[in-house]
Order: C-alpha cells, then structure tokens, then sequence
C-alpha cells in the first residue's frame, strides 16, 4: 500500500503488547477531555460536528443503498432525525464477499496497519463521538466522552494487539531439514498464509455501542475479514460514525472501503436474523440480551459466534472498615448511567443477623440503611445527579423499576423521575433500592436498570453460595466482596473461580465493579452464561483466522 | 508437588516452544526404532509386554468399575482377549469432576509437568505400544511404532507447549496504577488465576487411536482439565495403556490419578453419547466419521467441541518432470496403510488431453496407466507389501472396495488380497484404482480405504475448481499438486488458501502428502468441513481454560 499505516503505528502496537502482557495500567487514548489535552476548541467542533449531522442525511456513501432509515431519539428528549444509507442484507454480504477477495491478500500488517490507524483517526473525533453516544445511549457527556470514546478505542486497540500477537508467531516461510542417517537430509520449504474466516457480522447493543462494538469490529478486521456492522436501531450513529471513518480509511491505503459496511436498518424489520443466518457470515460478535444471544450461538453454526449477555450481578458484604466508604463507592455504582449496565451490580447480600465493623457490630438493617442514604446522597443535587445517572435509553427500563416496586418488597431507598436542567424531557430516574430475603427467587434474574435489591441472608457462607449458585445458573459480569477477613476474602476467591466470575474485592475508593480497564482487566470471563468470551485474551482473537501452509521440496 | 516434573522436563518444553515457531524440524522422540536409539532388547521386551498382556485382565486399577469389557481382534487374525474395567459413564464423569476440585488447584506448572512426564514416559514404551497399536489398527509395525509411538508423543508434546505458551502470558499477579493529575494515583493489584473448563472427553478412532488422541488429551491435561479417555471398542489397547500410565505418573506426582480415566465400552452401547451429553463434560475432542462429528458439533452445545472428521482429498497433475518420480510417490501414498488414512488421496485429477513432462507429452491414459503401474510394482512382493499396507482394520472397508468396482468404472489395477507371510488370516488388500470422469458425482464423496479415482478433467484449470468446490463442500485433510509452471503453481496455492486446506506441491521423494510432521505441518486446517480445528495452533488451547481475576485496592 501507498501508506504504510503499520509502520506509523507500530510504536503504539508495540506498547499495547507490552501493556497486556504486564496488564499493567497503561491508554494511550486520554480519557481526560481536558482542552489541555484535545484542544482548545476540540469540545465545542465536536459539538458542532454532532449538531451539523441532525436532521441530515448521514455524510456515508454506501454502495447498493436503497433509500434511507433512521428513527433515533435522543433519551434526553429530542429526535436525531438522521438518515442513514439502507442497504439489503444480501447486497451487503455479497459487496462484503467481494471486499474479501483483495482485503486478504493484504496480509497482517496491512489489516493491523488500517486498523490502528481507524483508532487513531476515531480517537480525534472523540468529541463528536461522545455526543453521538450521550444522544443515543442516555449516558452523561463524562461517561459517553470516557467510556464511548477513549475507554472503547483502548478495547479496540486491545483486539488488535491480540490478533497481532497471534498471526505474528506464524512464520511466513520456514526451512524444514529432516536427517536420514548416512542419506542426505529431507529439505522442505514451507510457507503459511494467515486466511480470514470469511465475513464478519458486529450486531451492536444501544447501551454501549462503541465499546462494546470496538472489540468485535476490530478482532475481526485485524485478523482480515471485512466486518458488517449492525447497529442498534436506537444507536446507530456512534456506528456510523466508526463506520466513515474506517471507510476513509480504507479508500486512503488503496483498499476497498466495502471491508467495513454499515447496516442500518428498521427497529422492526428482522435485519439481524437475516444477516446472521447468511452462510456466508463466519464470524459475529454480539452483545445484548440472554434470549438473542442464545439464538444465535444455537442457529448460527456456520460461524464462530462471540456473545456477551446479560447476567445477575453481586455483592457479597461480610464485614467492613467503613461502611460509609463502602455504601458511596456501591451507591455511585448503583447510580452510574442508571444501572444500565451490563456490570452494574444488583444483588447485595448481607447477613440477616449483621455485620461487624471497624465501629463494631451493625445491624442487617444499618447496613442497608447505610446503602440507601448514601444513595440518597448520591442524587440529592439533581443537576450532578444527572451527569453521574444520565438518561433512561429504553422505555422497557422506566417499566422495569415500576415492575420492581410492585413485586411488593421493602422499600429501601425509592427510585425518582429528576429533571434533568439542561434537558427537561431527558426521561431520568434514581436507584431504586428494594429489601428482599434470599429465599426469594424473584430477585436471581436481571432486573436491568437502576434497580437493587439488599438480600438477607443466614450467613456470609450463604452469601457466597448463592453468589456461587447464581452465577452458574444465570451468569454475571461482576462480583464484588467487601471483607476484613483474610480467609473470607480467600473463600470469596475460591467461589468466583469456581463460578467462573472475576471479583473486586473492597472497593471503597475511586474504582467501581462496574468499570474495567483495557489491557489490564478482563472484561467477562467466557466462563459464565453471561458471555461466551472474554475481552480480550488469545480465545477472542486465535479462532477469526486459520493457517493454509503449503509446503515443497528444496 | 514433590516431584518437580515441570523442572525436570523444561528443556524439552523449551525446545518444543521453539520449534513450534521457527516451524523447522525437530523431535525430542526418535522415529527410529533401531536397538541403538532404544536399546538392544528394547524390540523384544516391548513384544514381550504386549503378548503378556493377551488374554488377561488389563492392570489398570479404575475405581468405580462394574465388571469388564473388551472383544478386540487383531486385524492381522487373532483375538487380544483382553479385558478392561468397565465404569459406567455418570461414575466417570463424578470421578472426574471430584479429581477436578484437585487438580484445579495444581496450577499450569503442575499440568505442564505431569503432561509432559506422562510423554516421556509413553515414550519409553514405544515398542509395547507399536504392538498394541498394530494389532488393533492393523498398521505395519513400522508405521505403528512411527506414527502410533514417537509421532503421536510429538503432537502430544506439541499441544502441551501451546498450552503452557498461552497459559505462561497470564501473569499471576500484576500492579495497576492509573494516575489521577494532582491527586495521587489509584494503585490496584490484581490476581489472574488460571480456571480449567471442566471434565474433557477424549473420543478415540480405530485407525490412529494414539496420534489423534493424544493432541485433545494432552491439550486438556496441561490445561487443567481432567480427562476420559473414551477409546474405540475395536482400538482400547493403546489408549488402555496410556492412561495406565498417565495414572502412574499422577499418583507419583501425588495427584488423584482420576484426573485421567478410561472409559471402555462395548461396541454396541452408547457410551460415547451418554459421555458427551452429560452437562459436567465441557471439552471434547473427537476423531471419526462426519456424521458422528457433525451430530456432537450439533448436539453437545454445552461443550467446546473439536472434531476431526471425513473428506476428500485430491491430487492435481499438471505437468511433471518425471512420471515415474511422481507415480512411485503417489502409490506409496496410495497403498500406506491401505489408504485408511484420513489424509490418503483418493481422487487424481488429470487433464483429458494430456499432460507436458520433461520428456513430452503423456496423454492422460498414458499417466493413469503410470500410476497403476506404480502401484502394481509397489505391492508385486506380498512380503514387502504387506508391511506397507498393513491389514484392513473394518471389513466395512473391505465391502467398500467391492462397491467401488461396482461402480462400473475402467479398472487400471485392481484390488488384490494378498496374504501375510506371518499372519494368513491377516485381512490385507492392494489399492483399487479406477479410471473416472470429471462429470462423475458418486467420486465426490469419501471413499475411506485403498480405492483412487484417477479423474479426467477438461484442464488443469478445471481440475483446481474442482478440487477447490469439493474441499469447500466435502471438505479434505490434504491437497497435493504437481507441475512445472510457477503460475499454476500459485494457482493451486490461491486455490488450497480460498478452499481452506494445506497444499503440498511436487513430492516425488521421502516426503508423503498423508504424513505432516509436529511442530511444523498443522494437520488440518479448521477451514474446511474436514475437521474445526488444527493440530496445533493457539485457537486449539486457547479456550480449554479460562482466567478468572481477582482485584483490591493496595
């Protein structure tokens, strides 16, 4: 290729090898959205560069479009009003099929080099892209800036280094020389081509469409498969974004932009099925809900299928040193885009008969008493309580906390519509906190969104067995402990390897479960029913190619 | 663990991981069964063990047994009357996940010792095994010393050292410290524990029960899981005696020695089913027919499923530079073992007008009758022959050449039974070879045993399409091509890359297609319907265990 995208990335390959190796902290996408970093005028273009879209035809030239689609409403209570490029899925697969023929015979270092360079071009269009996400998902601009811009482009840029890592230890030629005692030596040389699956299917989730979608779009482009990205319908322009960039991308090195195509398409047609169940898609990534995502890896078995779904998630609490400290960290996990996450955790267990503390002994009731004033705390200023509980993304979620309350329990702590003062129809809602005991089998399934239920339970034991239980029968993203025991701590180890869940044990400062770093932590587990992977590790990445050797005699 | 089994053993790892890069030749267990390499009496006494353990209760101490199993027959005419300890299946997956809760906590050193102790160990019984393996397969002795001893222990000791590289990236431990500006630093320490999937199964097949068992059992061991070892009803022996010693090693180790058992089983029941349908079963590896693979890819969805099944494999002439040189080959290829190999070629495509060689053109009866010749001088002495080609192991195989002349086709040399200087009861027959059309479907199918189609196509670029449409839907082990044109050359390479399956090109010497060697062929590719995996890579270990991390605040 005229340029040679590889090589101006490579040092930034090079330390994110070095990063996921150590897994020591290491981005090299600020996550600060500081003018001192981005520029001085950079939050305000990427405002105005969201703003230009609204209302217009998405700037994307897709071949065999046919007409436009596009119904996105922003959960802080506006319409996008973009239309979008709508291609038949068919069309798409067969344009994607024809991009593979030139894009495998690329070869590594131009698939690593176009996506390493994606990144770096989506990195510069952080601001834009975090009003995307904010006017999407319904997350504050903090976390749709962090985690939609910055955190999703580290996830990205963790596949590729991954993918690198494994094609790179596949020798292009080898020299093979067999002794036969006194005759001479069998000489063979051998060569090995690093061959893509075949074509990629992204189907993305309207919570986190970014950095969710990052990890999938770029395992599978780096390691030379042209992707299909599907958005949500509710968030499609985060995607579409993602998707202009890599086609400029492309068309800049000489490659066919058709590698990375967007399809957009109705809230109601069945666009997804379609495209999964083309034969001709070997890969797809998906993250959303446990019944699609059961589907698929039950009908789509043509292709490698990654899945990443919903679980329960849990807090075991056995004892601690400051339950002040403890109920603010949970508290602001609990508030954090109002639980609607796929790590927010829910289940919070406690001994029925109490806790001990650096202050002494507390009640089961002090403890969840504790946990719902600071939740109170957390969201008593609405106009910060906003930035931290975003909007609600999905009605269904707004129903889910009535649902919650009418299952009759204790209420701890009650959920409440804020106004938002920037956006007065943002559709905002504070955690609901709910009593519950732990015979109660209503609360061990996903109540998505700012619900918590705090679980009486006979005993930490009992609280780490029916973590246990829950995670192998329902799955989970998340596992938090809090413990001043040593041996505790090590029995709550024990039980989430056994359940195949990482755990955080004591947090009290200013890391939440509910957040991972890239290159460092493993984002699920592939060990669960929740996700069928982890992000990222070699099982993510090893399986999107395969190795066609050919061999001769010298 | 007070025997240090990785330490003793971490040379030949360390060797093993090296040629797994550079790809170049190399094998810590020599092929050569001479009384140099292995000893003056070592050929004796290994028979010696062998012919002891005829008509008795195989020394193998498996809790849970109810009675014995156990009807082999040597294809080469005589009954092993051995007996094995039958568990019933549920017995043997309980037992397993009780070694599991153990075993699990041994940690990859300890997997990777025991494993790699448990070779080094097999291999000191190569002779005993070569015996077991030809009187159950039906191997010539030195193919079943070869590819049933050293070579065998090789793809074992190659699945180890991708394990242990994939699981060696993991650090235990690692230090997180993200900075905060003026604020000081979130510091976080982070535990990785490496977490088995759970109980692995071990399917075995008739023919090669050793060299494709050994890649999924030792893939599994080293990666934590506990394995059963489920051997074919008309091949226990070999595997019989591997887990015998896997156990001792395990016991030595002071391990439970259930972390490796053997599931014997009749021939009529259904073991394998029950095996690989119980939920705890979360690995399998399977070698066999495409139905029974395809029906455990469709069925056992709870598990990682790797198979290694049927196909076609082809042969393209184009142009040579010396018939004779490519024939001898060929035939060789043709009469090893008598094609029950899943690597033999069956089908040889071959322009209908004729192919250019050194010495001009041949017309296409002209190189089909070079082939046959080859043949008929391979097997002229029964003596030599019969050490080539072995005995029949099915007489399914057998009936097979008799519908393959039914088919009606031109016969250029036909199948003979020849009888065995030391075993007259041997079962043993010289390759079929018939002439074909191009246009002829009932060819496109799986003709397992010593039956080849020498196929007249329209040009050799007709004969590449086909190979290619039928490795795509058929799917193939091997594809081999010949000719003198550079072009063509990257033709059949472009060809073998989209289709998905390795190429070797103009063997006319001491390299056969149907014989790769470990750490430098991949044998199969996962690409194709042949097999969904590759012995060995990163995407063959990588998702046999996952990691589970635990992280506090420091």
């Amino acid at each position: 290729m005229s340029v040679d995208f590889f090589e101006s990335n490579r040092e930034v390959l090079e330390q994110a090898l070095a990063a996921a190796a150590s897994r020591a902290y290491w981005s090299p996408f600020p996550e600060s959205p500081s003018p001192r970093v981005y520029g001085e005028t950079a939050a305000q273009d990427g405002q105005k560069a969201f703003e230009a879209l609204l209302g217009q035809a998405f700037p994307l030239d897709l071949p065999g479009a046919q007409g436009t689609v596009g119904g996105e409403r922003s959960p802080f209570g506006f319409d996008l009003d973009i239309r979008y490029p709508k291609v038949p899925a068919d069309v798409l697969v067969q344009q994607a099929e024809q991009a593979l023929e030139s894009w495998r015979e690329a070869g590594p270092r131009a698939w690593v080099g176009v996506s390493l360079e994606i990144l770096k071009r989506l990195n510069q269009r952080s601001f834009e892209i975090a009003n995307a996400v904010q006017h999407t998902t319904g997350q504050g601009f903090m976390m749709a800036f962090q985690a939609g811009g910055p955190h999703a482009q580290d996830r990205g840029l963790e596949a590729v280094a991954y993918a690198w890592q494994e094609m790179a230890r596949i020798p292009e030629l080898a020299d093979w020389e067999k002794p036969q005692g006194k005759h001479d030596p069998l000489r063979m040389q051998k060569r090995f081509t690093i061959v893509p699956r075949g074509v990629a299917l992204v189907i993305g989730v309207s919570t986190f469409p970014t950095w969710n979608g990052y990890p999938g779009l770029f395992a599978s482009l780096a390691t030379g498969n042209p992707v299909i990205v599907k958005p949500h319908p509710g968030a499609i322009l985060p995607l579409a974004i993602t998707v202009q960039v890599a086609r400029q991308v492309l068309a800049e090195g000489g490659f066919d932009p058709n590698v990375v195509q967007l399809a957009a398409h109705e809230a109601t047609d069945d666009t997804a099925r379609e495209l999964a169940m083309n034969p001709a898609v070997r890969i797809i990534d998906f993250t959303g809900s446990s019944a699609n995502g059961n589907w698929l890896e039950a009908h789509a078995r043509h292709a490698q299928v990654y899945t990443e779904k919903a679980g329960v998630n849990q807090v075991i609490i056995d004892s601690v040193e400051d339950i002040k400290a403890v109920a603010r960290n949970l508290a602001f996990s609990f508030a954090l885009y109002s639980g609607q996450m796929c790590t927010a955790p829910q289940n919070v267990y406690v001994p029925r008969d109490g806790i001990t503390t650096a202050d002494g002994r507390m009640s089961f009731d002090e403890v969840a008493q504790a946990l719902a004033q600071a939740v109170e705390r957390m969201v008593s200023d609405p106009a910060k309580a906003v930035e931290l509980t975003g909007a609600i993304q999905n009605e269904a979620t707004a129903q889910r906390i009535d649902a919650a309350r009418e299952l009759g329990l204790p209420v701890l702590c009650d959920s409440r519509a804020l106004e938002h003062p920037q956006h007065p129809k943002a559709r905002v809602r504070t955690p609901l906190v709910l009593k519950a005991d732990a015979s109660d089998e209503r609360i061990f399934q996903e109540w998505f969104g700012p619900i918590v239920f705090v679980v009486a339970t006979d005993s930490t034991e009992h609280s780490i067995q029916l973590a246990r239980d829950t995670v192998v029968q329902h799955g989970a993203l998340t596992l938090s402990g809090y413990t001043t025991r040593d041996a505790v701590a090590i029995d709550m180890r024990k039980a989430a390897e056994r359940a195949g869940v990482s755990l955080s044990l004591n947090l009290t400062g200013g890391v939440f479960v509910n957040q991972t770093a890239a290159f460092s932590d493993f984002h699920g587990t592939g060990a669960n029913p929740a996700a069928n992977a982890a992000l990222s590790d070699s099982a993510f990445v090893a399986n999107r190619f395969r190795v066609v050797q050919t061999r001769w005699h010298v």
